[in-house]
């Protein structure tokens, strides 16, 4: 998740961040109870982040990039046929999430948290995934097999069901990440489908 | 949204501690706080409520109450015909949690922050959300208009919708609440309607 660049203790740090700003929140955290869940004496974070929103800053870009790179695996976006396309990128979307549903949960409910400038870096990866999204209905209503419609709106809604599972989900249940996610691939499929 | 049963002072207390807890998250957010968000001296909270919790059960719980109100609506439960109903609930769901998106971000993101007690009442609350998806779903699947599908699955993608715009929504934008509900609830019934 975090990738080969960092050492082990930024890591360790990162890990323990993501558990107390999930739990609390990231107003409620303090950068000692960072430091704390990570083994560490309380001033230890300050040697490898300048500051507690640099670490939810490094939270959230790597964790946007780590669900990026798998909606935009050529495995996923080179298939031609896009209904099988949609199908298999929103079946990776929704995966990723329900594996990393406590890392997308920081993702997604502290954006606000981040300085103007990180904010704009975060929006910029997440206009990637609509991207995706939107070059496969895009490519079926071409196709003449996706009725025509609001692509952005629909859009929306089809991310929508993947980050909003984060919620709820918890691993260890009915569904695995995998199951989930081709039930949401084939109602995504639908979504774009016209009524018989 | 409060019902007529609260006094003036105790329905600005709940409209500051919306405020706060949609901002800064319940655990960053003190007692005095809401006070001082009412315009009140710092323990004014503990005239009308014995403590923060008790003011976040408040809020959920009425919160719940009102949306429920008008999933059940018999103009909406009453309508024989499975697809027009299940559209109507969708509809009316997702209109509310745009027009209240405040208040519905305080009840979905702070559940955890409930006691054990009030947070099962509030489960309670939500498992009749489920119902009146749910009957739709099913009486359309007996009509013969819904594909026979995974039922609790697709009624938790649909509430999912619904409740993740809270996330992203604001009032004045492209869509009005109303016309959210009527995009949303026509997507819903795509997601029980087999491809053509």
């Amino acid at each position: 998740m975090w990738g080969d660049d960092l050492g082990e203790v930024p890591r360790t740090l990162l890990d323990s961040a993501v558990r107390c700003f999930a739990e609390r929140g990231f107003h409620a955290t303090t950068t000692r109870d960072v430091s704390a869940g990570a083994g560490l004496s309380p001033a230890a974070l300050y040697v490898h982040f300048p500051s507690k929103e640099a670490v939810l800053y490094e939270i959230t870009r790597r964790g946007h990039e780590s669900a990026l790179a798998v909606v935009r695996d050529p495995a996923v976006t080179d298939i031609p046929e896009a209904a099988t396309r949609l199908r298999a990128i929103v079946a990776a979307f929704v995966a990723w999430h329900a594996r990393h549903h406590v890392v997308a949960r920081v993702c997604q409910y502290e954006l606000a948290s981040l300085t103007a400038e990180h904010h704009e870096d975060i929006r910029r990866l997440r206009r990637r995934f609509n991207t995706v999204f939107r070059d496969a209905v895009v490519t079926g209503t071409a196709q003449g097999v996706f009725a025509t419609g609001d692509v952005d709106r629909v859009v929306r809604a089809m991310l929508s069901l993947g980050i909003d599972l984060v919620r709820w989900y918890r691993l260890g249940g009915a569904d695995s990440p995998e199951d989930l996610g081709a039930f949401y691939g084939e109602l995504a499929v639908r979504m774009v489908t016209a009524g018989a």
